[in-house]
């Protein structure tokens, strides 16, 4: 007995000091670290940008005929301040809505946030089927959503909404027992120790500061940094951190990290791999092959940061992003849906639509996403692709965005021990031949219809 | 060849000179004069309440156990102002949004209408199927949307937008071949000459000189005034403007009235009659029989004005919405549906897309709703009826907002020349017997459905 | 004595009866009227231009070659929106200080009259040795300081500072026993209502209201118009107005008026005459010789409104303000003295100042210039004079703008019963030989000197 | 020849090499330096607080029976935010003015400085006779008049004037040939990094980057620290800094300093020894024995930033002005008169004219003051002093404050070799016996007074 208690203390004890391998200051040894598995059975997060850019909430958009990153209202300064062939619509629009006297700066007085409501926000997230939310804590503007010390009166508790909205989010989000994480800007257009000569000055007073505090005052379950394009990560010296995240941080051993560390890194190191608007930095989004867990991040218009410019043609539907969610899901990835807050704190009511329906088909169809994975041999995914596949443990999941009108054929599975549809009763009629599964399309009528959008067939027991 | 020129020339000219009738300043007189046709045939308008309460855009909402009454935004002055069980909420709000310094009339800096774009507007209610506009010209704040002499550097061309609003509007819905239309609001809480003592000077020199401004420079289709509780019509003197309305006005033969012109007159006198949240003044609109043509306005939430703190579970869904149209249309109602724009000038998007959602379903199914008239025979409609009628010369039509899973029976009515279903080429079976018309329900899957929400037969020749 | 009593009665009773003369709407009877002594005796008021104007403060001067009506900042919105050769000055200053997106109806946000403290306004014009106040009731912007039923949402309670400025500063003055006048003006620039085709609805529906309300309401002491440029005063019905201010409202009889009621009036019609900047209507204000009383109003510096752009060299000194105040009442005029206080409520330090030395001087000196009278055998004042005189009475005064080097020489007086210099007990010597009075230099030191800027003789009893 | 040349180029060449002593980081070796001449002969110059504070620029005053400290202006942050007997002023005057919902940040906002004008406040120190300048670089709060790296978008080139202040008035005063020195407090009362377990973060991150940056950049000729109270001179590591500037610094042989460089070292290390309002921290500024140069700083009214609640009453008149700066310079010291200007730019006209005054008593009696040192012989110095003594060379000068009514007598000198009364070519009569010299009041009128306030007599060669 007493000998047994020693053991199992000694384990419990020790359990870190043993399990915890120390990662070194290099790609190869930082790259050796999995991803850890709850992210990759999330597939599907929710994506905040929200900042000063959330004042004047414009972009010209696909109307305009300005191509995908040309639609990021979240890049309004800079797309307003520095030439290039998109400028006139910002600089029109802002002598219209503001005068050219009023800067950027003046923004603040705007960003009130007064109607913010965290809790609505986190139960309007779990309502949506959203495993993990990504917030701004800072954008390319410098301007953080909490209150950091480096950031002096250029943060949302010094200015404008006076108040953590970060911390707040924070909480709310927890305690829906939803992961919580931060998009972080390395880069920041306009702050002056932000320049080639005083880079290691950025970093050590600013920069490193700032994650840190992060890390240590909020324990985020994931760290999604951006603007890493100007320097190589060893300039930005982000294996240095990444040691200490993974290393000594209170997160070290659940954090989530993506590839965003250095011009030369997506797709290649960090943790998982990052598309944006389908577009891969090494690789084609469209015959995604990656070794890595990976996420493709959008918004549900064309822009991150809210844009008052998008009407509803410019919005995707619930259906589309419905299919979009399966598509990635069925090729390995996650969708990290963005959603642009007001400047006073509100979620648009048309975003919340699009969650909630998407919500509405998770809770029938969930089960055919969550914690699943790629079918090994599913059919090659192509823009006409109708017909998905998941697989988890010996299941597989057949998900068709269109309601079939003649038999679904599918080989490469053994015969299932049962074939049904999610959320319905109806009964699936099907035959195995020849290695062929047939299943022929149930007898649904708008009056029994289990879900809108796209039906997913369950197929108990058929993985090879 | 020659008399026959000169008489049709004859009948030409003065065919105003004979038919017009002379109306005098009686309501006897007044109420004689027949709803213009159109009206009872467009079925379906946009009210649209837009003013300097669109800046707070803020009302409790049912989540707050507050009456129909008192969702109303538009009522912010009002609600914030005069003490009442309600007045903690908007002073609550008002000191944390804006401080207890701004006062009402600071919102003109803030009424800005900078993404204002009339065409965009009109190109959404015609999608959306509305045959007519409501435009509130000036709402009980007294604030106009057209450049009115008699308020001055209280409109929205000297102060605000700086623009002709209700001008620019009316343009591009008039481009669009719907018909244009002012609420106008005879009272005003806070005009000093709003009261008892100089109600006269206030008719006189401000409330008749506007509402004429607005007919002589405008043209409107339709008059839908407001405000008329404090006073009887006698002291409002309202058959004297509509008997210059009637015979003197340039709109005199077209214009269609409502019937809110004194505290006595709602469902009494004018013209049509107005029901409101489904309240109606001399009767039940559970069980509305009127004499008159009649309209049910309300908004697609709980306020007329926008009212940001409304969530996505304040909106009407687009089914309710559909399923209210058809219930206000088979009792031979209009519906007018409501919109809030913002202070910036946008339709938010939940409203573009419920209205597009009613547009789509009116594409498939406005033959059963347009021009139509209720059906004599029709069954009493009550809460749980799901099937409605509604007849155009000798064509019945039956809409039911629920997919039948059992044969339908109708009775009232002669065996049709034909069942069919609204959009779709899947055939109908159905039988006549005594009397009575039996339909099956056809063969629709989600992958043949015609529309969403309600589905509509056409009964060719069938009424008796 | 009852019959005593009974007389006594009657006549108290009936005095007003008796004693009040009827005018008529006839220039030929208003004029019969003579200006109340009060005001002859009086002569040092203070004018006060305080309005939106206030806001941008703002106009050019003197050091941009601008003439004299040029240097008027309460012109501020007419010069910036009217093209003209100075249209320039205001559109570079509006932009760069505002930007072009403020409009003039704007400025009611920063209007705020925060630190307005009317009891120390009060005593500071009871310092300066003022016996009278005109304070702008409305200026051409038409925004009127007190609440105006007829200017709702443009006047100082609906909006800016949220308070009667008028009335409060009425009370605070009328408490020091300084009389109380309103400047009103007649035109609007931008009243929509003001116009040719519409002149009587304005004056029946706005001019007259508000002007009788400010006299009903406020009872002023001094009644000074203007804006009277533009149309005849038989246009503007001015003698109507008159007569029932001469006759029926509560200071008919001790109301004093200007001479600016149509563009044909002044100098020549009304109460007393006016000149501003020494520009007189009819006639030359360095060879003034009116028969009515008259009274120069002009700033400290080159504006009435204030302009922030006035530096120390545009203000007259106290010396040249106390020279200018002795010229006037030496000429048998009054000095109308402006200030324009802030957008905050302050009158600025150095207008204090220079009332301040102006009523330290005449705490020494007033014997020498109230309710003095022009001396009818004074030499012809000229540009170049140092010595002024003045007579109460028996007594003459002679104030010398220079302290003499040499003896003073004065004919076309008695032998004055004393000499002696006001302020001072150091004996005055002078001989009188040959109907000429010479009067030595007293000794007069630094340390001794009973005042600044001029010195005053009286010679008692000199009067021929 | 060849030889003497060679002799000059050497001295010439090598002079600061040897010439320049190198200063240790201890007080020992920087107490060593001499104060540079300059400082000491300028005697009169021209304080400069301007800041954010200058927008709400509000204090109570004397009337409001504060203490001396309580009020200044440039405090409010700190006066409003921290809890004080003080602090309900505060808040009463912030509630009305802007509400409790502005920050003090948001004041950025409306220091607009749109009127400032540069050249035409040099033109004005000229014309005042002053000889140096210092401008608060950075006041306790934190904001940087110039655009320093370290204070990113709290300075005044990134918000409120986008305009480096600083620069533009140093090149201005520059080209008047008037000395330029800067203001800089060491402390920032809500810098989250100005805590003592971050000191020196702050002192390496952020206050030696700014201090060098702003020698290094604008090369001042004086560094006037402040704020020194809450560290010791060791903790704030000031030698370090000093013997940089002494050593290193573009300015190392001109620059003079003051002696607020930690809480121990005012009237004790540094350079030049400071009062305040005639507060002394090691000593009593009514005797004043210091054996350093020192400087008298303080207001023309109560505070240093603007406040626009200080009256007439609350400032000081040039007499008063005039007498304080030969009551100083008498004792040895300087004055540095403090102005205020506003948020918009001005320099308030009240206090152009002070300095403007003082420039003339200046341009008469500036023989008197300027290079002068204190009289080893003078009488000490009381409150009821009238008549006051500098020397310079072998002359004396007497400054009586009292035009003289009987005659002046003074010992402790020689017989002069001539006594005149500046300004003034009237002869001064005087005798010299038994060592005391015997001055009759000269024949001086207000006709022939060469100078108001004071009057000043030249003794040549008196000094013994």
């Amino acid at each position: 007995m007493k000998i047994k208690f020693l053991i199992l203390a000694f384990c419990f004890v020790s359990a870190p000091l043993f399990a915890q391998k120390t990662y070194e200051s290099t790609w190869e040894s930082i790259d050796s670290r999995p991803v850890p598995t709850w992210f990759e059975d999330a597939k599907f997060g929710i994506f905040i940008h929200w900042g000063l850019y959330s004042v004047p909430a414009y972009s010209p958009t696909a109307r305009d005929k300005v191509g995908v990153y040309e639609r990021y209202a979240e890049w309004y300064w800079k797309r307003w301040q520095d030439p290039s062939k998109t400028q006139h619509f910002f600089t029109d629009f802002h002598n219209k809505a503001f005068g050219p006297n009023v800067k950027y700066q003046d923004f603040t007085q705007h960003f009130k946030a007064e109607l913010f409501q965290p809790d609505e926000w986190a139960r309007l997230f779990e309502n949506a089927g959203a495993k993990y939310v990504v917030l701004t804590s800072k954008h390319h503007e410098g301007f953080t959503l909490w209150p950091s010390k480096q950031s002096w009166n250029w943060n949302a508790v010094d200015v404008g909404p006076h108040r953590d909205l970060l911390g707040d989010l924070t909480k709310a989000v927890k305690n829906k027992n939803i992961k919580m994480g931060y998009y972080y800007s390395l880069l920041e257009w306009y702050n002056p120790l932000y320049k080639k000569e005083t880079l290691n000055e950025y970093i050590d007073q600013h920069m490193f500061p700032q994650m840190k505090d992060l890390v240590n005052t909020y324990h985020p379950d994931l760290v999604w940094t951006d603007g890493e394009w100007d320097y190589t990560s060893d300039k930005l010296r982000s294996t240095e951190f990444l040691s200490w995240l993974y290393n000594q941080s209170p997160v070290r051993e659940s954090v989530v990290v993506n590839d965003r560390w250095g011009k030369e890194t997506r797709s290649k190191h960090g943790g998982f791999y990052t598309t944006e608007y389908d577009l891969v930095h090494n690789g084609d989004a469209n015959g995604l092959d990656f070794a890595r867990p990976w996420e493709e991040c959008r918004g549900i218009a064309g822009s991150f940061g809210y844009n008052r410019n998008e009407n509803l043609e410019d919005y995707s539907s619930s259906e589309q992003l419905v299919h979009m969610l399966i598509n990635k899901v069925a090729r390995g990835g996650n969708l990290l849906l963005n959603i642009g807050p007001t400047a006073d704190g509100r979620i648009p009511v048309i975003m919340q639509q699009r969650l909630t329906d998407i919500g509405s088909w998770l809770k029938v169809n969930g089960e055919a996403i969550y914690s699943t994975r790629k079918w090994a041999k599913a059919p090659k995914v192509t823009p006409t692709t109708k017909q998905y596949f998941t697989q988890k443990g010996n299941d597989l999941y057949l998900i068709t965005t269109e309601f079939p009108k003649i038999p679904l054929q599918i080989s490469g599975l053994k015969k299932p021990v049962s074939v049904s549809l999610l959320g319905s009763d109806v009964a699936v009629r099907s035959t195995f031949k020849n290695g062929v599964l047939t299943i022929s399309p149930p007898a649904i009528t708008p009056g029994n219809n289990p879900s809108q959008y796209a039906w997913a067939f369950k197929l108990a027991g058929a993985s090879l």
